[in-house]
Parts: structure tokens; sequence; C-alpha cells
């Protein structure tokens, strides 16, 4: 049996790009293990540099051809490369959902790509918690480029993309539901679009819808940016378009330093994970409480109509907090 | 214009069963109005009478007409009624809801009964703040029983149920789906069934079938529980069977004050109203904060890698709770 390796032994072996403790981190973090403020403050100092690149649109519109043969260009100009398959809907997570994930199998002995799928449904703290901190490990393991890439199908995802410092929207010709599903405010968070399977009937015609859906949005812009997304057409199983793809992820990535949206980008998603930590906390302390006895004297007293729940909930904050 | 009332003066007039008064008071928790607080310490000491009955089942069921001849007969008993029709899957509240509502308009002259409807999607706080509140505001005002039902679908119902002393759950012959949504959960937390529309073909297949179902889940009981959820057979149209209904009814609420049950139902759900609420606030002084920079300053330093996230919700739940 090995011996337990302390948290910061894995910190520096995951920045060396040593797989196995990546991986162990990315799993505490997803457990929410014991020690999973401990592995956080370890990370912290090390994170920053890499660019999250979120892919996602809707099923079969070839996410995860798109994602590998991304990785293969990023890996040939000697990128290190992680993804992180994320699926809201399930509660499975682990190496399992890869399995047939059959393109990813021609990055599995490459040091420098590191692939993990996470599900986070019915997760503790949900999204909130665990892909933020997943993204940190990858970080930290000196990835230049993360493909954060959605699973299945939701709301949630634009809680994935929300991550990124770049998003990719990823269409189809002849889905139907291609441009139905982009309208569910998923235009509005693009960076880029793909329509992929451009060699397919109809891809110049869902370009066109696209451009007439994005010049009828055009008020909903992020105010005083200049950043238009641009669409490309991909067949991402003959790799053909990518080359252009990773362009404008460059060229996307160089316009968010230039015009500093990228750091207003990282603060907003420090305070949304700040907030949601925070709230997470309250919850988990009000839990410990409940032992002993503080919420069941509380709640007696509301039930008795000694005092309302309003000022019950004000003597627990003051409760909670100073533990 | 009427001079501006005093919370107090609401509440008296409200417990001397003045509508208006309770309609302005049920609006002041629903829009989560500034004197929240104020109103809900004033209700308190008013509270703890009522006998809630949660009515819920699939659309179409006859959950409506089922509310209004249950309203009949226990006016006819002497009780002072209320109905809270809670729509979780819409945003629109008030009376216009209720216009549609034709049996209804039967009691819309009675000064016994009080009849308000409830959209909470997109509430703030949702139900955990504003149909705990409503139901105070209807106990205060002296009813004896208040039907609290469920309008629309969805997981929220089971949310609904909760807040009730007594659970009726609703299914008619011949909706395939009837049982089926009973499956999701709502088994579990009725205590009467109500199989309406029993003129229809397939009424008793419909009781054999619930009957079975619930001794296939007879292992899901709550322990120590000695009720039975009986089946009782209504035409609500023809008003046939809900003097059966009420009967069960009265049946049950006396088990519950000699069996503890209702005592321990109004703690955990005080518990839950109190947790809720604490959260809320919690979430509301993030807000508040983030104004004078501590979010957004703890944010910079987690974006700058001098802190991780968990430090950052630390000293943030300080910040919060210290006001």
């Amino acid at each position: 049996m090995p011996r337990q390796q302390s948290v910061s032994d894995l910190v520096s072996r995951a920045q060396n790009g040593e797989p196995r403790s990546v991986a162990r981190l990315i799993s505490m973090v997803e457990d929410g293990s014991a020690q999973l403020r401990e592995v956080a403050a370890a990370l912290a100092p090390h994170t920053g540099r890499a660019q999250v690149v979120g892919l996602t649109g809707p099923p079969g519109v070839g996410k995860s051809t798109t994602t590998s043969v991304l990785v293969k260009v990023f890996r040939e100009r000697g990128s290190r490369v992680g993804v992180l398959a994320v699926d809201p809907s399930s509660p499975f997570s682990g190496g399992a959902l890869l399995g047939d994930r059959v393109r990813m199998q021609d990055h599995a002995t490459d040091s420098g790509v590191f692939i993990r799928s996470m599900a986070t449904r019915g997760h503790l703290g949900g999204l909130a918690s665990a892909t933020p901190q997943a993204l940190r490990v990858l970080d930290a393991a000196g990835c230049d480029v993360v493909l954060l890439e959605t699973v299945g199908v939701g709301q949630s995802e634009i809680e994935v993309v929300a991550l990124a410092d770049t998003t990719i929207v990823l269409l189809a010709p002849g889905m139907g539901d291609g441009i139905q599903a982009a309208k569910a405010g998923i235009l509005e968070v693009a960076d880029l679009f793909v329509v992929n399977k451009s060699d397919r009937e109809g891809a110049d015609q869902t370009v066109r819808d696209l451009r007439y859906m994005l010049s009828l949005g055009e008020h909903h812009k992020r105010d005083g940016s200049v950043w238009r997304a641009p669409i490309v057409k991909t067949i991402a199983s003959k790799a053909s378009g990518i080359d252009d793809v990773v362009a404008k992820i460059e060229e996307h990535r160089d316009w968010m330093n230039r015009s500093g949206e990228r750091e207003r980008r990282r603060q907003r998603r420090a305070e949304s994970e700040i907030e949601a930590i925070t709230l997470e906390q309250v919850r988990a302390r009000i839990g410990d409480v409940r032992g002993e006895d503080a919420l069941p004297e509380l709640a007696k007293r509301v039930v008795a109509g000694e005092i309302d729940p309003f000022t019950a909930a004000a003597e627990l904050i003051n409760t909670v907090s100073s533990r």
C-alpha cells in the first residue's frame, strides 16, 4: 500500500505534470474530501495561467470529436492541454464515462494531456464548488489550455460555460433543434460559433440563420465590447477547419488580455464562486448546530409563536458565524 | 387616499376577519415588503391554530372543483376557511388567476372564506419564504382550515405539500399519468388519497392500482406511524363523497394531535423555514457587502492567487454576520 501523500507533495508532483497526482487532486476536490480546503489553499498560488475554453451545444453536434482534434492541434503546437468533460445530468463520475469516447484514446498515452470527466448531478454544492476547483488543478498542473466540454443538455450548461474564458457554441446543419437550443440564452454567451459537419446539406443555411439571429440579438451584446463572435465552419471528423478554430481561440485570448475583459470575467467568476461557497458553508454550519439543538430550539419557539422565523434566522446567523 | 395603516392595525383587523386586511397582509409577505419582518413578528403570537390541508395531483384531476366543494362543506359546519392556490410554475400572482376558477365565485360573497392565489416562480426566496407567511396570515385571521392547493405541476408540488398538516393526493381514473405522477415521491407524502371522477370507467381499477402500489411501498412509511392513508372515491362535480373526505381529514387531524405527529411536523417545518430564511438573508447580506467592496476585494485576491475561495468565503461569513 502506498504511503499517504501530503497535499503539498501532491501539488508539487501535479505541477511537474505527474498524471496520477493530477487525477488524485481532482478526485479530492470532486469528493469534497476533508482536505478540500487544504488542496484549494495549496493550489491558489499556482493558478491563473490556463485559458479555459468551454465547448457546448446540442447532443450529436460533434463536441467530443471537436474536443479531440483541438487537443491534437494544441499538442502539435507544444501546449500542455487539459480536458474536463462535465455532465451535469449524470451522477456518475470518473473515468468510466470516457470509456466510449474512443477518439480520446488517441491521447491516452500522451503525457502532455490530462483528460477527466466529471458528473455533477446531486453533487454537494454542485458545479459551484467542484468544477472550478478541478479547473484550478489542471491550471496548476501547467496546462496552457483547458477544454471544458459539456456533456448532456440543460440549463446547467450555461453554468458550465460561465466558467470559461472563451466559450465555443457548436451547431450542425440539419438539426432543427440546433438553433433552437442556441436561442435559450446560449447565443449571448458565445465567443465563437462552430458550425460542424459543414459538408452536410444545409451548412450554409445554418450559418445564415445564425448570422440572422445574431443580428437580431445585437442589442444584447455586452456593453463596450468590440468582440463579435465569429462563425467558423468545420468537419471535425476530418480535422477540417480546426486550425481556424484554434486561430480564433487565440485571437479571442489576445483580445481578452488587451481589453481587460479577461480580468473582468475572472473577477466576476471569483465573486460568484465565493458567494456559492459561502452559502454552502452556512448550510453546512446549520447542519452542525442542528446536533447542538440551536436550530431545533429556535424552531420550537417559532412553533410556539414566541418568535417569528425571521428573528430566528437572525439568531441562527449569529450562532453559525461565531464558530 | 386612505391613510397608511400600521402593521399592528392590519393584524388586528385581520384577526377580526376583515378580508381587505387579510389580502393586504398576504400581499406584503408575498412582495417581500420592507415591513415583512414586522408583519411576521406581529403575526407570530396569533398563529398555530389552523389545520393546513394540502391538495395536489396531476392537472385535470379536479383539484379546484374539490377545493370548492370542500370549502362549502367546511362552511356548512361553521368553520372559517382559507384557500391558498399556489402555482410554482407561474410568475403571475394575485386575484387574476382565480378569475377563471368559476366555482370559487360561489364563495365570493361569503365573509367566512378567504381565497388567494399565489405564483411563486422567480420569487425571491421562493416558496420557502412567501407561502408559509401567507399561511400564517390566514391562520392569524382565524381560519380553522386552510386549503393549500397546488396549481400546475412539477417537483415543487412536493415543496408545497410539505407545508401541510394533512396532504391529500388526488387521482382520477383513465389518466395514464395519474399513478405515474403519484410514483414520483407523492405516494409517500399522502395522508389521504382521493380518486375523483369515480363515476368514470376504470375508477375501481385506479383504486386497485393504488392499493397495489401502496402495498409495495409499505416499507417506505414513516417509522412508528400507525396512520395508513385511506382511499376515498369522490365525484367532486356532484359533491359526492366529499363528506367522507372531510371525515377523513378530521380523523387525520385527531390522529395527528393524539400521536404527537402534528408537533413533529410543525417542528420540522419551522426548522426548514428558518434554515431557508437564514440562507436567503446571508445571500441578501452578500449583495449588500458587494457595494462596499468586501466581496470584490476578496475576489480580487482569489484571482491573484493570494487566497483560495474557501478562505475568502470564511472571511465573507464573518463580514456578513457582523452586521
